[in-house]
């Protein structure tokens, strides 16, 4: 067996890739197979999101909930997943006093709703304590009674891959029982040291589970629990299931989730986490071929070369007829018979304007132009009109990139070129790298 | 606070990554400071490696350990993470019979010497002592005595960037103790769940460590421990510091290990563990000036440009008087005055053939040049050159890309160019894209 066939970007999917881009609410809801996830609540379900670390373990002087992944924050995303389930129904984001003002700001740039900003307290309890009690006021503080959840869920800010899924099974555990967490198996065996640092005896890893998030409530556990509990626990508790059995008697449903709850960590996550998003954002991607026979037959090459490297691509043959469906992507790819139709890609620029998709992740635009055997050193000016273009989209965060393709009457070479303009496309989109824009490519 | 302020590719190095980049043994040895990682061990040490995992949960058809990072199977990366330490006598791989000739293949192209392959058995357990045996034989299975070692350090396959420091320590601790094995904090709360699924307790957090790789055992104690041991042990057990205790009596010193121990368990981190290679080899370039005043003062200006986005240069005046320290490097800028100078390049190629750089990792080749401004229509060959000596050297494991840079008088316009030549240069060396190779971008 050689090892050039094995490959890193394997076809199959980890189980650790959300099986709904639970951050991206639109783009494939057609593609959805009916499930769990679209069973509905009816009693009412808020969610306290403590967002309060310092981050330490990253290394990064940013607390990592606030770094920025394909431009947006870490917890934009997280609060996504909850904003998209439609029978929740207020978030409390907890953050540290410091950065209330940031908080509020990424709520307004990433335009969430449903969300209130809470201060936190000195240790965790007292900050999701805060979350807790801030449930009771209505949105403008007026209106307690309004406001009083059923279920409390309780989540990390750093788990933005959270399924609705999952949610429903704890909101429902948490009505049903009192209480409801999520589990993962031990990864490593757990053991237990002398004073002198000594191995004294290994667990069991099978009687054993590791608590993870999300959490959920009924409001009468675990407001009665944070009104119980002592100082200490405030100050050095962290598990709030724990609260719940100590102070109330409640021994909450332990439900095993997926791996997908990770909680980003160290900085090697936030790599993680934005291979992700970046894997997730360039599964598909939109194609519309130009009016001619040849930019059809080369989208049509294009189309099976990007099958072939795991890209799924929607052909879209009138743009302007189109519903909003199709443009729900994230990527696009115009094809054009010569590179004097940069005006294609300028009246596709314009249509992304008008539907308004651009603001929470980069959308890819690629031109790939046919062009007779000799025309790159003919037009001189082409270039320079790509890079203007693509300076300007770039500012509504549309990032813009132009392969060029040689037609050519020999077919092996004529399929090389297609392969190439595929690699180089797949790779644009999967990159999303900003100091690319504007680039012409050769195919 | 503004969040376009906040970055995720922060200056600060995160603790998960390693002090010393482990696994590129030659690049960085000219910078590091003396420390305990160069201390001696004076007692013969050997290595087993369990590589048997069948990688389920990555949701991958390869198995975790030979999944390519840069074109390199991840146990190649710890491999020589063990082969660098000079006090390591032998490492035994064990990996499944049906991944005998893959494994001897990786061997033979990664070029690791002192590694012997070992066929495992059907549990854990069982392919450890396969690998703990073997250690009794010679080399060629004729000198059992030369090859038995005072300590055996056991890793997983799974986790490269262990580090020769501690390494040290687990060896001493085992040699001292009998076994000594590398712990964490938790990082969730451990549970206790009834049969039926509730919590039943939470344990104290601060009692218990998370039991990780290498432990180390003396080779008595470890021989010892794997006769005696039951065929349960040898089915159900995990913990080879538990068969010491219960076998040989002996409990083992507990050495808390820095983050970059973590194991590559799902598909999330071998992104992050690319992730991490590619940083590694993308914080240093060696620059290489041409001739002329011109290019001697676009590659200052590039340098402090590449300083600012965080990468550190070398600057190498003559690249033919040059003793290969420089190049020890994993990429290289060209620069030169126009674009008819295509031979610098052929001739930094042929001197990194001839030091043999390129087969453990893609070397990255970027040719800068600067023409008079209207040059590019005129020159309409250069493209295709630098295609086809991209695809050359691309056999040989060397990514050669091309920027080209206006010559303009006007200081607004060149410190622009300047700028998006060296955000271009960072992007390329971080991304090693192979789709991108031959072409010639615009700063």
């Amino acid at each position: 067996m050689d090892v050039n066939r094995l490959n890193l970007r394997d076809d199959d999917r980890g189980q650790d890739r959300p099986a709904h881009p639970g951050t991206f609410p639109t783009s494939d809801a057609g593609n959805s197979v009916p499930q769990a996830a679209e069973r509905s609540i009816d009693f009412p379900v808020s969610v306290v999101l403590p967002a309060g670390g310092t981050g330490e373990r990253t290394g990064l002087q940013t607390p990592k909930q606030f770094c920025l992944l394909l431009g947006r924050p870490l917890i934009s995303y997280t609060i996504q997943a909850f904003e998209r389930v439609s029978w929740i129904q207020r978030i409390v984001v907890v953050v540290a006093q410091e950065s209330v003002a940031l908080m509020t700001d990424i709520l307004r740039r990433f335009r969430h709703r449903k969300v209130r900003v809470v201060p936190g307290g000195s240790t965790r309890h007292r900050s999701i304590r805060n979350g807790v009690m801030a449930l009771e006021d209505g949105e403008d503080g007026t209106s307690p009674a309004a406001g009083k959840p059923k279920v409390v869920l309780l989540h990390d800010a750093v788990r933005p891959f959270v399924e609705e899924d999952f949610l429903y099974k704890i909101a429902m555990a948490a009505e049903e029982q009192g209480a409801a967490g999520a589990v993962r198996p031990l990864v490593s065996t757990v053991i237990a040291a002398t004073p002198e640092g000594y191995l004294d005896r290994s667990l069991e890893r099978a009687e054993y589970r590791a608590s993870e998030m999300p959490q959920g409530f009924t409001y009468d556990v675990i407001r009665r629990a944070y009104q119980r509990c002592s100082e200490s626990d405030l100050d050095f508790g962290t598990e709030c299931l724990h609260l719940a059995l100590q102070y109330c008697g409640t021994n909450a449903k332990l439900v095993q989730g997926p791996p997908t709850l990770w909680k980003v960590t160290y900085k090697r996550d936030l790599a993680a986490a934005e291979s992700i998003i970046k894997e997730t954002l360039s599964r598909t991607a939109c194609l519309i071929p130009g009016p001619s026979g040849d930019a059809a037959a080369l989208a049509d090459a294009l189309r099976e070369a990007l099958g072939a490297l795991g890209m799924e691509l929607d052909v879209l043959p009138d743009l302007m007829r189109e519903n909003t469906r199709c443009l729900e992507k994230w990527n696009f790819i115009q094809v054009s018979v010569d590179c004097s139709r940069l005006s294609e890609v300028e009246t596709l620029l314009s249509v992304l304007e008008a539907a308004n998709q651009a603001p929470l992740h980069p959308l890819v635009v690629i031109w790939v132009h046919l062009s007779a055997s000799d025309e790159l050193s003919v037009n001189a000016a082409a270039p320079a009109a790509i890079r203007d273009l693509a300076s300007a989209a770039e500012r509504r965060n549309v990032l813009v990139y132009a392969i060029q393709l040689q037609q050519s009457k020999e077919t092996t070479r004529w399929e090389k070129s297609v392969l190439k303009a595929a690699e180089i496309t797949s790779a644009l989109i999967r990159d999303r790298s900003s100091a690319l824009v504007g680039q012409l490519l050769q195919a």
